[in-house]
């Protein structure tokens, strides 16, 4: 199993050097969060997630969790992490002060969760989810509620689930069958089959506390019927748990990947739930969680990526085969390191290039949720949140994307040795697969961004960003080193409106159009995206290695992998724009049936 | 899992609608293969594919190949569906009559070899590397070896395998250290480990054959130095076999996919083999083969893309989820089939895009294979072989990232449940994972084509193959229906040697920019290659359809496939021509160790 190491140089280079970190905490009065306090949360935290999770992910893929009769085990050494976390006080980290938790900033508790997810992706399940449900319920739920159960959720006593999905339905909500009848004591009784709920039974806690979608008996029909409710595992008592409520696991999915993550069939038999928020808005109540969740789920991409990269270049400088095209590189050995050739390079520069650049995507984002979280002012909140709406639906789909590639590239540079499940890396692909799918597939991501977010707000979302990518471009025009890269990125940022120009009034006669679209206009869109904050970077790596700042060869390493971005990644906005204008004629001519034709 | 059904409809068309496959094998004197004959054995094929060896697909998955004390347990129902292939007579399909075959052209074999492969992939590598092991006794072998060995493999009661990697090395296999020394009686005792050796060991078959590369102790270094060996694992006798060898299975492997295929580890200690061919030749006896194996790995991709588009296409037309974008199409049922979203299109078209054109690649090959074994004329022959040097890399890597692409896309379209292994799509992806891996990775592939095959013979290869698409645009430039895409590709066919002389020329300077080329090259020639035969069956199409021949909507359907391969695809070709003129500068600049920074 490749052997992860947190990435903390090039986390450092994006919070402290890029993004001012510091003066965003500061701005924002998160008060603790100074730069020593972040750089000791980050080693520790490095720590664990290299010597505590990093050691059992394998081992987690082997063993897979077991059911029996309704108990769900988690591998070995999962139980116990999740105890040390919860020690550790992890789980609290960027939880609110008033309910237990650390009132860190999002933005941490977001790099905590990459070095976590990167070491372990289906453990990163069990606390990733208990998150999820802390925040529905620190957003809607009473006093009582988060009294009763955020509390000891951010204690990391009790977890948490999101239960949705239904057999058959998971894209479309709006026909969910799950039914809650009101009982005399304000309570509901709720029934109905859920599935694919991560996390829905294990062994890691006291109590699951569920958040259940189901509809009112006079519920209105579609997305406006359906409300949200809470199902604890077990009754809460004053100190603890009670009698076991009517909700069971029935079995547990096998998968491709995320094996040692619970993936659950959850019944719920008259089970007692309690109203959270208003009835008939639990989907709102989603939304409001959907920009953190989707980053989240997009951040896999990012994770497993860099998993796979590390344990591609250590391979790629270890494992010796054929002479460097321009003649012996280790001229003493059997043969050269594969590193030497350009293929190898070409592969592994993909992985590096897409992994810094979605983690520059998804830290800037985060700074936005900070914003929208904290700031003072109405405005800054209300920028953030565009910019919010605008990136999450890129940030899932594209990161998750790029990142599907880089682990296959990373198991390609392996070679035969990448296929076999003993080295590791392709359970990484194995992993990551799931993340294109789930929290909305990337073809739902796809028309979130173009249909609602751009076209629905007639283009101001999009100006939101490509504003900020004009400005930057402006200032940046006559930069000695990068000013062709600069032209590059300006002339693309103009090309994106017209481009969205050009689809909005095709959408105009067809609402085809947008769907026939959209996954390339979001691919390119990711792409633009990433050659921003790749400039980003590089400006500012030029800037340290022109001031014989600290270590240059990183900086140098920046710049020629931006170098690289520009030179071979980048042109595949040429296929995505070509695609996206070809209209949706030569997708919806043939008539279904021919398909089997 | 998806239930194969062999495309008979599409094989019929390409095979007789298209390139004419009765005329060839008239013209070629293989006078059994009358179109009825073809027809029938097709049909016949098409059932045992449909229903012994898609059946036991998934199941075959589940239960993997055990390994007990160097015994194989292939799973439940692999013996007997051998048995049965043996049985039928498809072993030795086109195997020479003189060593018990039926002297049937390869191209019907290979669309045998298709069926099985898309019906059960770990199934088909068994006679797959059987049928290799023919190939190699066949070009090699003594009179006597041949009439000892390829008779009982042509006959099917025994099995053969290929054994070329060893731990350190695959790509590289002149740093073999498995030893050959010979013995008194004109054997050799062959010594050393062989890994990743399919078929290596198993419940199978009566022997196991295996074909070994190892150097003798006078060989000179690298690969001129190596040796081809026979070594049987039981010692033949007139009736049957004899002593068993000292040839043992140390462990099979874990893998990824092709789960049910046994990879074994083969120890020789001190084996008896027997030399095949002449000393120091036995890559030259490898290479002979090549071509043929490597479109049979290239058809792993057709073959896993089309089991994933029909199990997609069932799925798309039953699943419900959400409305129309143009409103409602089924208002009778909760929600619409999703086959009605354009990006469900998208990804279903992108699937049968690849399939039918990857297959009319194939086909073509095929055809090429069969006039380069059978042509009377020189010219005919040589002709062939340089169209089988230049496409075969093609097929092999094109045709396998398209296949996974494909693969991938199938699960997709299945949303949360493509990813749970009940419903068998995620075991396509799986099972197609290895095929840019094995065989000489795709990187070699890309390789083998630019420096190899096209600047290596001064771009000779290049043209011959350019040259039929310049001579089929011209004589369409004027198709009424047709007459824009046949420019398209007359433009992308004179960019295509523009481009390979733009790089010819840097590769003089510097052979890195080879290497740095070469992958994005070889998909540009991938997406160029199939458009020339989506027109060629475009134009074929057309004329059936304006004739009013046949099934209407099936010409229709090649049509719509066609015009939606060259509006989405296509335009991909703009991505890798520009990344394949970027320069090997951005790729080598770096010092390996800084890959780590």
């Amino acid at each position: 199993m490749p052997e992860y190491k947190a990435p903390l140089r090039d986390i450092s280079f994006l919070i402290d050097e890029v993004f001012d970190y510091p003066a965003s905490y500061a701005a924002l009065g998160a008060s603790d969060a100074t730069p020593d306090m972040v750089a000791a949360i980050l080693e520790e935290g490095a720590k664990f997630c290299e010597q505590v999770l990093s050691p059992i992910n394998r081992s987690g893929d082997e063993e897979e969790c077991q059911w029996r009769d309704g108990v769900v085990t988690t591998p070995t050494g999962f139980k116990e992490a999740f105890a040390q976390y919860v020690e550790g006080g992890w789980n609290g980290l960027a939880a609110d002060p008033t309910y237990g938790g650390q009132g860190l900033p999002h933005s941490l508790g977001l790099i905590i969760s990459e070095m976590v997810a990167s070491a372990n992706q289906s453990w990163a399940m069990y606390p990733g989810l208990t998150h999820g449900a802390m925040s529905a319920i620190h957003a809607h739920g009473s006093e009582e509620q988060k009294q009763t159960y955020l509390t000891r959720l951010t204690e990391g006593r009790w977890t948490g689930t999101m239960c949705l999905t239904e057999p058959h339905c998971g894209t479309d909500l709006g026909i969910i069958k799950t039914r809650a009848v009101p009982q005399a004591d304000g309570s509901y009784a709720i029934s109905g089959t859920k599935i694919f709920i991560s996390a829905g039974e294990h062994d890691m806690s006291e109590n699951i506390i569920h958040l259940v979608l189901a509809k009112l008996p006079d519920a209105p029909a579609g997305t406006k019927g359906i409300s949200l409710f809470i199902v604890p595992k077990f009754h809460p008592t004053a100190d603890g748990v009670g009698e076991r409520n009517a909700v069971s696991c029935g079995s547990i999915e096998h998968k491709m990947g995320i094996k040692a993550s619970a993936t659950c069939v959850m019944n719920f038999d008259g089970a007692t739930g309690y109203l959270i928020g208003e009835a008939n808005k639990g989907l709102n109540c989603m939304f409001t969680m959907m920009n953190h969740a989707r980053l989240g789920t997009g951040m896999q991409g990012l994770c497993l990526g860099e998993a796979s990269y590390q344990g591609a270049v250590r391979y790629a400088n270890d494992r010796l085969q054929m002479r460097a095209l321009t003649g012996p590189k280790a001229p003493d050995k059997a043969a050269d390191p594969i590193i030497v050739h350009p293929d190898v390079r070409r592969m592994l520069l993909t992985m590096k290039a897409f992994n810094e650049g979605n983690r520059a995507l998804a830290y800037f984002t985060a700074q936005q949720l900070d914003i929208a979280h904290r700031s003072d002012s109405a405005e800054q909140r209300e920028e953030a949140e565009n910019l919010l709406a605008f990136l999450t639906p890129i940030c899932k789909a594209f990161m998750t994307e790029s990142g599907l590639e880089a682990t296959n590239l990373g198991m390609q540079v392996f070679g035969g040795h990448g296929y076999i499940r003993e080295w590791g890396m392709e359970q990484l692909v194995r992993d990551c697969r799931i993340a294109p799918i789930y929290e909305g597939t990337n073809g739902i991501q796809a028309l979130d961004l173009l249909g609602r977010k751009v076209l629905g707000s007639q283009g101001k979302l999009l100006r939101g960003f490509t504003k900020l990518i004009h400005k930057f471009c402006q200032a940046q025009a006559e930069h000695p080193r990068l000013a062709a890269q600069v032209a590059e990125l300006a002339r693309l940022n103009q090309q994106w409106g017209e481009l969205t120009q050009k689809l909005g009034m095709a959408a105009m006669k067809n609402p085809d159009e947008v769907g026939a679209a959209a996954l390339d206009y979001l691919m390119y869109s990711g792409y633009i995206t990433l050659a921003y904050f790749w400039l980003r970077m590089a400006v500012v790596a030029d800037a340290s290695r022109q001031a014989g700042e600290g270590d240059s060869a990183y900086y140098q390493t920046k710049l020629a992998t931006c170098d690289f971005y520009f030179k071979r990644l980048l042109p595949r906005t040429e296929a995505h724009r070509l695609a996206a204008e070809a209209g949706s004629d030569c997708l919806m001519q043939l008539p279904a049936e021919h398909f089997s034709l």
